[in-house]
């Protein structure tokens, strides 16, 4: 559980979201063009100051405890071009430019790629890039979750 | 902290969702026609079989603890089309039919109505209808979160 408090010369939006126990909030990507949702990760508040300072998304990675630059080995990076709060301020939807196309570290598109048919998950989109071809065989999983 | 463990006569499909430590996820309503992300709320395994087995979204209210049927007071249910899940088996999206076209407990049609313009939360997005006239005087915020 990294140090989450608000840092004293945090901005004013910054301290209207109101963090998780552990100092995330969900962060839903969706393409703005296609309206398409790419993917769901996590932010502290480091990485939405960031991901609002370059406009580029940056996340938390909860299974790396570190922040997440999405693309930094893919090249896969999000362009931001909105970034939104819900009713509750707790959750943050970013609307992007996907860069490659490629969202999932599978290689797909986007991570929701299973759908719910008669009571089993159905692949319903297919690989467009090999993840070892994204990724490398050696570096292992950069998945950032 | 409800009890979540998976009943002995859990589907398969239930069982491969990987529920946090509550034993809830996150689940994404998305409008199944214009693509607009309409809220994001919590489920736990019952909410969830409910809500493939109804056809309609049923959330886990963590602010009161219990099951929440969208809808169940504001009529404004949301009829689900597609479920579909992530690469991480722990986030869910729903494709839905927003009933009345209003999401939001503010009266919006969507909770996402804030966008960051130039370091402030600014609201796009007008109220379609006044929460009071939606929930009653007397009935107190509804909000399942």
């Amino acid at each position: 559980m990294q140090d989450s408090s608000p840092r004293v010369d945090s901005p004013a939006w910054l301290n209207a979201i109101r963090w998780n126990a552990d100092g995330l909030v969900p962060a839903i990507a969706q393409d703005a063009t296609t309206g398409d949702i790419l993917m769901m990760a996590w932010m502290n508040a480091e990485s939405l100051q960031l991901t609002a300072q370059e406009g580029q998304a940056v996340y938390w990675s909860r299974s790396r405890g570190q922040l997440w630059r999405k693309g930094e080995t893919s090249g896969h990076q999000q362009v931001v071009s909105e970034i939104r709060l819900d009713c509750d301020e707790d959750v943050i939807l970013l609307k992007v430019e996907q860069k490659g196309g490629i969202a999932c570290h599978t290689g797909r598109r986007s991570c929701f790629y299973r759908k719910l048919e008669d009571g089993e998950w159905v692949t319903t989109a297919s690989v467009i890039k090999d993840p070892e071809s994204i990724y490398g065989k050696t570096k292992g999983s950069t998945h950032g979750e």
